[in-house]
């Protein structure tokens, strides 16, 4: 790295310079193109998606339903093994409770604690993916790198077809004098269908997660807009800047492998359709949506937000929202058309526009747009009345 | 360009550091000057104006009647041939229902979508040109690259002084693979009447949209402050640099053809007679304003405002304001006098203002003002009480 | 300039980097000392003053009386030769007329250029110069660039002490083709009482303000936090950074003529003691203030704040403040005690115990105190419930 | 320090770049870890404790028993000895009419200034440490410089364990013409006691301060979020780098004395555990806390906030706060469990957490963690709804 990225803070103590999404933006700087001659298709291991969008595995946004639309509009669900489908044989109730607590406002943290605390049961988790699996789309659930050996085995037998170990920071090497860590290396060599992993948030853990044999590396530790891991942990990392170190980690094990391409997936607050683009122009080849799919009538939690880290029962992470929307069903939300000019629906036409204007036919090519910092962002004061 | 211009976002991933108008400001460095002895007056091919005023091919500001007024007061008024005006024989009763419907603020994105799916009728742009060439003003109007080849030769045949070509992004080589692009530098040479481009976001479009023959180009992608593009399509163009950039593709558009001299002109966020002053300091040639003109009491929307993009029928990327003012007649806001001290009125006697303070008695001087970074701008907290 | 001084904004295109006063702070690096060992005197040619105060010509602040009392207290305060004290015989109604109008907020900038329509009677300069002299303290009156010839001379008969030529930007060179400009240097060689003139935005234009033989020059152009000078003009000048090039000016025409020490007077957005003290510590020998002493008694405007140029007739540069305070008497303003911490009171105490605090004795020394830039301002958000 | 953290701000007149500590965060960037296999120990002399927390010594927050309430929780409580528990011997009132006048929002100053009119009796500081000893707890007070000499001997006649010698800033050489000053470093060696000394701003100063012998030296001014020393004296030290600055002071005198190793504990605007993990990582042993700590159900105050500098007779430089909490008891405060994400409560147990999920096992080895400057930040918009 050059000298110009570091910054003394103080005498001999020195701290890198990362940058977020929303600090970077796209520059058009060569040829137009129509956009119908772009496309937006994705493909990871055998799996190909008409749009680079994985979901997060949040309760508040996907339900087996959800992940089932998910799918049918070009994209990939994922559930989340350890959330409210697999603990509640009907997560019904508690979805309401969770919406009636939301009637004022953004429902407590508390409550969220408390529903969280009945058991994941193993047989749900089959269950759920045979349900998926029923509807013909591609299948996904997450399980944390702490339950993996528990919990992987009821997927992989119910014959989900991606599996996603996903914890806020993820390392290759965790260390711990209680029994032994998940060998993440070890379990991914012997299982049969591609893993998906991460957070990762700088180029050495995301190319030591690589070399774990995993499919992609999801970069970012799940910081959304409500999430407080900042002021909680003091940990931050800047999007943009993890996105391009993975970006180069990922040369880098390709080269190291003559040949193996992993997929970096972005995490955290990617809002608008703006920032998806932004991500994917860093060098993302997809991004993990969450709380912009809550808009969609489609949502189980209607239109509540929550991240499963806020509801950790001795130190959650994560605020909760009031309920918004619905604005549109999830296919407008994701495919258009948009009826609002706030970059919130219409997600991947937008994203189709954008490499129309800057002249590039796919996502691969698009990875090399100019970006700029600097200007006015879209939260800027007097960008709408 | 040197390298402390580029900053390192992530290993071997590069940004370029861009600035927006405001946060390059003017410094007095010399002699000052009687301001009776500046002259603001701007020429183009063989047309001469008193002020470097193009105005935006807005519905929102821009009916015959207003770009009359503002000929009259000496700029060039640019009517939009894509507009309500050629769409609609009487746009009398569309205006209203906008203003009825932003009674309560601003109007619905939905609306504007709505009243412009009104196919365009040709034989209306002669009829608009007709009107205000009875008034012997210099006309315009504008007309998208998709539809120049189907609706300019109405306009030409009317006898329009000069075309606007505009879109957010105009590129020199636009592909497609339905039929032929417009190919515009055959396009140019082949009219009787100069040509205006835009817009251009760097350096590069913007040399290459001067070889296609063109009197003016446009720099920015016509982001005012209701621009929601940076949101929908992460794209962002900080204009000063933007000017910068296309000066010094004038210098060397100059050099390669041993005398031809295009226009700059900046279009995007230019709200105020300090952002003019600053535009034209940093090298541009004339200024295309549309939202600051709506505070004029001839503004056929009332004081609402929207740009052309915010109605896109899938992706609309702009907002509309509630209705403001009128704040005064169209020749107080360009020429004063000015009974507020907000920068909105007498926009061109203030940067008359401008160059006697700072001691340059013409426009093409003014380019070399000095210029600084930093420091208190005008929306800074506890500016006005 | 080195380089890292200079921004390229654009292609060859390039701009200072400025600081503002509140971005520059004072870091105490070495010892302390008693506050009682501190002396904040200040001498400008043969007058000496307990406080290094000059008051703006305001008529918001400066009535004779306010003036004596500032003198009184141990500044210098300068009445405006072309403000309401000379133009009427009895201002008294014209106070009441704008405080009446600001009972429900800032009064109109419309009413402002109304009341200063009225011409200014050179016979009562010498009535209100007289009423002050006869109170035993230093006298100061201030003339604009324009009227300097004109009006000086009631004033000098009249016997003032210091005369202050103030415009908002003056140069050492006024190009004009009406008539004959000031000539500063001739003019200022011809009077027997010493001017300070100003303002000044940098190096060079302080430079030569220095070589017309002024014993002070204010360094600044009236940007108060009412100012809207930047958004109708485009002109910002970083004030710490123009108080350091004037600093530098200081010293290189000392050197230039063996001895002759202009002093630099910094006048802009100086509304806390804090500021003040940044304001030295960047290299002034004295502050400008106006705006904050409308929180005192004795404020003639009973709160309202307006610069003159707030008045100019076709294109007013500043707003003007609802009614505030009053806080406390002129003299707990200047010199305490304080009763809030908020720096807006006791704003001289104050600088003698920052000079302790960072263990210096006098003014001069105080210049070489090191700053800081970055870290918590006393804006930011969370600094006062 | 190297060129490039000094800025020009003029000609030859340079500021050093600090960092503030919500600029700079923690990136994880290698192996995890389990949390029960973390140390928060700290040790300082011969005293241990479980967490590495000294208090603020404010009466808001310290009284005996919150003092030992914190020392029964592993941290240090600092009692101030010239505060209302030794100016009144039941300070119960005092605190009731505080609260009473923060009924309606913050106490005013003025009433702070009369409460601290009270003098110091020595024999109640005998009397308050005493209480503290019976409890178990390691005991502590806070004297100011200029009353060491006249109230440390009652503290160490009652058998105090550690003296705490705080002011805004301090140096190891006070200049006085009155009377002789307070000779830190014999004062130190003729204690039995180890003695905690600062604030102090910056390497030379910390250094200076080590040198006098103490076992402690707090870095930072004091500056809390209700802190106006930016807006009364202009002064403000950006504490990430004040931090860095101070440890490397503390290596440098780690080799000078060939083995003593002084704390540095770092105080100001250390607000929640994110900005504790942020302090440590930037290489502070331990932090100071004082308002996060109001919002225990056994703060005194009852929520209020204020310190001491709040009641300066003549120059009060913070502000008072409204009351607010309690939001739990001081176990839940420090400890956890945490039932809301703001990371405001179990500020030690997220820390423990931070450490994990980078890979650290002791706080030693934590200082040595990544810092990544940029990226969002807590207080960003959007980040809660």
């Amino acid at each position: 790295m050059s000298a110009r990225d570091t910054v003394e803070i103080g005498l001999n103590r020195f701290a890198r310079r990362g940058y977020d999404l929303d600090e970077v933006s796209i520059v058009p700087s060569r040829r137009t193109r129509d956009v119908d001659d772009v496309s937006t298709a994705w493909q990871i291991d055998a799996f190909r998606f008409g749009i680079p969008l994985v979901t997060s595995p949040s309760d508040a946004v996907v339900s087996p339903a959800t992940a089932i639309a998910v799918g049918q509009a070009g994209g990939l669900g994922v559930l989340n093994a350890e959330g409210l489908w697999t603990r509640y044989e009907d997560p019904g109730p508690v979805y309401r409770k969770l919406r009636d607590a939301a009637s004022a406002g953004a429902p407590p943290v508390a409550l969220l604690q408390d529903v969280y605390c009945e058991p994941v049961k193993p047989e749900l988790i089959g269950e759920r993916i045979r349900e998926m699996r029923d509807a013909g789309v591609t299948t996904a659930v997450r399980v944390s790198p702490q339950h993996t050996e528990q919990l992987a085995p009821a997927a992989l037998k119910a014959g989900v077809d991606l599996l996603v170990i996903q914890g806020t920071i993820v390392s290759a090497e965790h260390v711990t004098t209680h029994g032994d860590a998940l060998n993440l290396k070890q379990f991914i060599a012997d299982l049969d269908v591609p893993v998906i992993v991460g957070g990762a948030a700088n180029y050495t853990t995301a190319l030591h997660l690589m070399r774990t044999g995993a499919a992609g590396v999801i970069v970012g530790v799940g910081a959304d807009s409500f999430s407080t891991g900042d002021a909680v942990m003091g940990i931050r990392v800047p999007l943009a800047s993890a996105i391009a170190d993975a970006a180069a980690a990922r040369r880098d094990y390709l080269d190291e492998t003559g040949g193996r391409y992993v997929h970096v997936i972005a995490n955290g607050r990617i809002e608008t359709s703006g920032a998806i683009a932004r991500a994917l122009a860093c060098g993302a080849d997809a991004v993990q949506l969450g709380e912009s799919l809550r808009i969609a009538a489609e949502a189980p939690a209607g239109g509540i937000w929550w991240d499963s880290v806020a509801a950790h029962p001795r130190l959650p992470r994560g605020g909760t929202s009031a309920p918004v929307g619905p604005v549109g069903s999830l296919e407008q939300v994701l495919l258009g058309p948009a009826q609002t000019s706030d970059g919130r629906t219409n997600l991947f036409g937008a994203l189709a526009r954008t490499m129309a204007k800057t002249g590039y036919r796919d996502l691969k090519e698009f990875q090399r747009v100019d970006l700029v910092i600097g200007g006015y962002d879209a939260a800027s004061p007097g960008g709408q009345d």
